[in-house]
């Protein structure tokens, strides 16, 4: 077995991922971590720092196999596989969220979605039929969700979100903006547009100074 | 004149604002790079050199001025001020972001929204109209818009991104879930739900091997 990841490394496994789905696209073989640092920003010594706790990947002189590396790493990341997903809260963002074309292709498939709603609930929505709130724990296990995702308002969040870790998720993407509790056991990642918004005002703020 | 900045570095400045404002809402007034470097998962080299960018903030022995760097970082990041923003494509998922309510409070207002469907043009979503996108151009320029957000299907989306570059904007936020292209001077930057998936399914993955 594995030793112990820490989480920070494994938070940057998709970025390696995508940045050598890339490469290997462009057809090339082997990287070092020299031009993979310069590639992510990052110094070549965290690169093979992190990438150490996988294995041995590199060779001394000639670099990364990029795509043993990257088969490597979807395999760790679990990518190989299809994951089940379930939508709470099929409002305007819940339904948008059903329409994404994204995750299929990447392994993700939507099996299942609730709300509260009368009037929503039994409608068919990107192929799923919209299931009531109450339904959730066993439906959840029935259709063996790996994942929710929460799309209901701020002031739902965190019911629901305690809803989903009682019915045994332990992935939860969460969109609506607030701070979220949930036990050391489960895993919650949110969606903030806004941390991608303030990584583009530092370039804004500098050519507004300069005009 | 600062010296340039090089873009990763960039692109982890909110992610610091983000650590510190907690830990000055923790009051906690000083932090070294260790501590620092061990909750944003990172080596305390990484974290000195990023920060060394922006002048001299960490005292020997001592640590860093939580409250002097986060000003000084959301300064650097032009969060000193309100930015304007234009939504462009207003279906499911263009309402769903201009109902979100994480915006303003982080100095992010949407001034404008467009749309080329003649059943949506006039009518009034969270407070603003909206318009036809034949009126982009004007309209950017007219309100100021510092920042676009598209929320177009894929197929539209790189059209969209064109309009908007010939209109002069130069920072645009991609919801839809397809590469595109912009000129050297403009920054894009795409919301990918599926990097925070593909973290957490690492987890899935471990945990089912061991069921």
């Amino acid at each position: 077995m594995q030793r112990q990841i820490p989480e920070v490394v494994v938070s940057r496994l998709p970025m390696y991922v995508r940045g050598l789905a890339e490469l290997h696209q462009d057809d090339i073989d082997f990287i070092n971590s020299k031009d993979l640092g310069h590639r992510f920003g990052m110094s070549p010594d965290q690169i093979r720092k992190d990438l150490s706790y996988f294995g041995k990947f590199g060779r001394q002189g000639r670099g990364y196999n990029v795509a043993l590396l990257l088969s490597e790493l979807r395999q760790i990341l679990g990518l190989d596989r299809q994951w089940c997903m379930a939508i709470v809260g099929v409002g305007r963002l819940g339904r948008a969220i059903m329409d994404y074309k994204g995750f299929v292709p990447r392994g993700f498939k939507i099996v299942a979605a609730f709300d509260k709603e009368r009037n929503v609930i039994g409608k068919r929505v990107s192929g799923v039929v919209i299931q009531d709130m109450a339904e959730l724990e066993t439906a959840v296990r029935d259709k063996k969700v790996d994942i929710a995702v929460v799309a209901v308002p701020s002031t739902e969040a965190q019911e629901v979100i305690d809803k989903l870790v009682r019915s045994g998720i332990k992935s939860i993407l969460n969109y609506a903006p607030v701070y979220a509790y949930v036990p050391k056991d489960v895993r919650l990642e949110a969606i903030d547009p806004v941390l991608a918004l303030q990584g583009m005002t530092y370039y804004l703020a500098r050519s507004q100074d300069y005009r």
